[in-house]
């Protein structure tokens, strides 16, 4: 993005991956994003690509990304494709120098996350790694209530992840276990709660709920104990088949203080009868949790673009976060805590 | 109670009335008050008299409570008696010169209230009549808001109170019935919550639950709603067949804020699985919600008279509330508002 | 709407009133309804409709309603104008034969009711009262536990609705009052929970809040109590200054069990301190609170449209809650219980 | 005790420590507890004892606890004294052939456990472990969960165990500290709550709140990850300084749900205004929150007593207690996992 470009009123998005992730943020970008219009797909699966593209406006469609980023009408990239294409895709996207918004983890292991990163960082081009609850309101408000002092130095924080369904075994290659794809989340909040990186990490897991997955070198159940530089703890549950469905909730205890934050439901009605009171569980998935925040991190992204501000979730978090996770899968096969940067 | 046994530490309380209220006020007396002692136990059923005395501290019984009456070392009664008793045995009590504590209601006429609350009035007798929920730390956490102003001015109040079974048919003359059994609990909390005196009553009532009742010129389920001298808006809801059991709360809203109270219960788990979250009925009943109420309720009793201070609920409080359940009864049949003094 | 237009894929609506609530509804046509476009914008203050008409598509405006009506092109009307105008647009548009969906009150009087619903009725235009609540995932939660018998027979419902401001004394025949413009949504709900018609109403109500208020012929507090034809009873609580923010709450208690729903929150935080466990107040106001439901309601009524199907929420619905309005309103001014239908 | 003892009605139970816990527990055993009655106290201050033996009943007391030992009418001790002295009490109660009620924890080093509960074992005589949670309604509500099925195979618990005040620094040798006076707590419950023993335990700690701790060998904030032999993981935030109070939290996750349990409160009132919704904090300390519970413990044990059952709570409970608080300490000071028994 050149300072031409700062100018310009609508940018054109160019969508890599039109799986489940992908075709949301095409509706947005088709619908419900102010200072943005989506401006082709691509995915290696030709029908895919053909009607997320018909949907979302009729724009236009390729399985070869490659031909979107040399598109000079291009100004900005959506990675919304496999984790394991992710480097590769934003080395690519870094190259032609488009701004990039890449959905986490920008890799699985610290050799491709630097690859594709050091691309980024060598051409200068803006790039947003797709954290997404940064941008919710509740997690927003425990954040708000650490910078404004309201609960004091923190102290000690909670992280409850929890999938609602049995982990996905697909072909090797694909996904990223419960290092990559859940942990990844929970160890950025994690550092953006406490604002502070952390120093160390001890994980306790295993294969509790899907008997055989030991094969594929994933676990289902992991917990994991972080000290930050500050001294600070942070405690992170990751469990991939909660009876009740999706849940993500946090804590946080300070010096003045503590703030807590639940789930978010599809209706709060309590129905009381002989067998007690009944509330809802949790909205499903993280699709229904997140929906209006994965619209509002996207605008985030074009509103930096459009008025030439700093990336608010960039680089050094996607660096950060990327290590974070080895060393998490690192202590839990090594059976001991592992010392940070 | 004359000056000389004002200074005495430790008051002799004789019960009238074995029946399960009334057992409750003596394990209380016997064990769990200070400052007095269970001196003695009549009940027009021996057996009950006699168990009931046995079982705590084995002190003397009658079938006959003018024995207790007249007994001088007796410095006070507890009238726990069947509602319709309560009239006679309050007066005779007022005339032999003791304190009394009544079960409420004092009456279910205006005149048998009158010749009772007369006759306490002319001995000049302490009298505290048993709307044990003011003593109830929800309740009062309520009116403590009220008073201190921390909602202001109170403008609109809401009272809930459901039974957790169908209306006991009992003999005719026996129980007080909607009127004079639930709703004259509510019809002083109203009173005692807006520090007001109502001024005018009307009733929407009916028998939705147990058909049959209205040939006892009964209803189960009834609405009130009260207007206050100071121009407050209360609603009473009574309903006598709560599915999910005994169901006590209330919230009032003022010129600067509103506070609410919620049911107590057994436990405070919240058990989540695929058919939502779940966590218990309140608890059962009102011996077990006000279970610390009721020997509250006595202990504030026994401090007035030992510290010669007034009575906190009092013969204005008896007869107001009657009044009310009067006129809420007169509403219902009449079906126009109705007046008050 | 003849057949014809039946199968047509996108219909053409013109909006009535660019108000904040007819600026609302316009952007929702612009950009958040399937299967509907907005066509123009007329508004009595020329600025206003040309400023909505430029930032939703930039369609055509007038100050002249009655252009749009004659415009062969729009197939349905959104009347969003002030409450007084409501009959005479509603009762043209009708004449025009276009598809209404008018905003409530449909009037304030019995009169001007009949006469804008006669004449959709002698037209047979599909036409929908914008009672918004009943699409609420909370208030259709309720709905649907009575429906599906959950709780059994309903008995009694409490309904609470505070506005978060004083109430707007402004020029004398804009607005509803609390009667017109906030008691007839709850008016409308009691009928819609209780699954029955009212066959009577009784009010207290006040100035408490605004001194002054009683010339305008208005009220700031007010309670209502109904029964219904089945012997159920519904209160309603409608207060015009709540100082802890927009309050819209129900509980509905029936022979099975019981089901009420709470406000919705800008986050679920709880901070913990020295000075208790503190919650955020409630979404701040019905834009904020009913933001996605007011989209929905419109999209059922082009669904309605396109699909041909009975609107949801019809004349009948208008009628009979413009009839409890002015009841209860007569109660209050003439201090009785008043009968209906 | 022999058979003969098993058969009498009422135990005389000798209080040794006249401190906080000690005069809480003379109160219940002279008017609460059945079955049991005070039959002397001991405390090396002398004032302390004739204090607590006089407003107890006026039973005998002495600085020599050793006094109590020897009467041969003394059925049962209750050791409540400073953490020190537990071992040598047990001890020779347990040589004296005494019952043995003895406050957590069982010694500070696994040499004087092993002394204390040898002598116990040795001797035959019933002991309970003061784990007063176990008896708590809401602790016992999630045991329930977990041991009829309701949440599956206990997968991951978090245990929230908060004081309110800076930890007390008193001379050298008096308090258990954090790891045995707190955290010792909390690793019972683990152990109840996943009906199995640790294997491995890992500990993060410091001093984040009383600069100075460190020269006691204390820490004021400790996190704590076990896994147990069936998998299973459960972490301890134990804080010392909660600005809000007591707090005292538990949640797990099974293979079919979940169950959490949260604080209680003086009142659940709910008081709402402009700066938000606002709730009392906790009860403020352990004497609050587990008072009845207190009582309740002691009825279970003197239950115990009199109908010749085992002990709920006993001597395996406090050996396998104490070697997880030695653990957990050697963990922080040795930063690495502790592999346990």
């Amino acid at each position: 993005m050149d300072s031409e470009k700062a100018i310009m009123k609508t940018l054109n998005v160019a969508l890599v991956g039109a799986g489940t992730i992908g075709r949301m943020h095409a509706r947005h970008l088709w619908r419900a994003i102010d200072g943005a219009r989506l401006h082709g797909v691509a995915d290696v699966f030709a029908d895919g690509a053909k009607a997320c593209a018909e949907q979302n406006g009729g724009v236009r469609w390729t399985t070869d990304y490659n031909e979107l980023l040399a598109d000079p009408a291009v100004d900005a990239v959506v990675v919304a494709s496999a984790t394991d294409t992710h480097p590769d895709i934003v080395e690519a996207a870094a190259k032609a120098g488009k701004a990039i918004f890449s959905e986490k983890p920008i890799a699985k292991s610290i050799a491709d996350g630097e690859r594709a990163l050091g691309a980024v960082e060598r051409a200068g081009v803006p790039f947003q790694i797709g954290f997404q609850r940064r941008f919710d309101p509740n997690f927003a408000r425990i954040k708000q209530a650490i910078v404004s002092g309201e609960i004091g130095k923190p102290h000690i924080a909670h992280l409850i992840s929890r999938d609602p369904g049995p982990p996905h075994v697909g072909p090797v290659g694909l996904g990223g276990g419960i290092w990559f794809d859940m942990a990844i989340h929970d160890l950025d909040m994690a550092r953006w709660l406490m604002d502070d990186e952390a120093v160390e990490i001890y994980t306790q897991a295993g294969v509790m709920i899907a008997p055989g997955l030991e094969k594929f070198g994933e676990v289902d159940v992991a917990v994991m104990v972080l000290r930050f530089a500050n001294g600070g703890v942070v405690t992170i549950d990751n469990h991939t088949d909660s009876a009740y469905g999706y849940d993500q909730r946090a804590e946080v205890i300070g010096s003045k203080g503590a703030i807590s934050i639940d789930n978010t439901y599809p209706n709060n009605a309590v129905l009381s009868n002989a067998a007690g009171l009944h509330h809802s569980v949790p909205l499903p998935y993280f699709l229904d949790r997140y929906q209006a925040v994965y619209r509002d991190e996207i605008q985030v992204f074009v509103n930096c673009l459009l008025q030439n501000t700093p990336m608010q979730v960039g680089v050094k978090d996607a660096r950060a976060s990327l290590a974070l996770a080895v060393a998490a899968k690192q202590s839990h096969e090594e059976k001991r805590p592992i010392k940070l940067g």
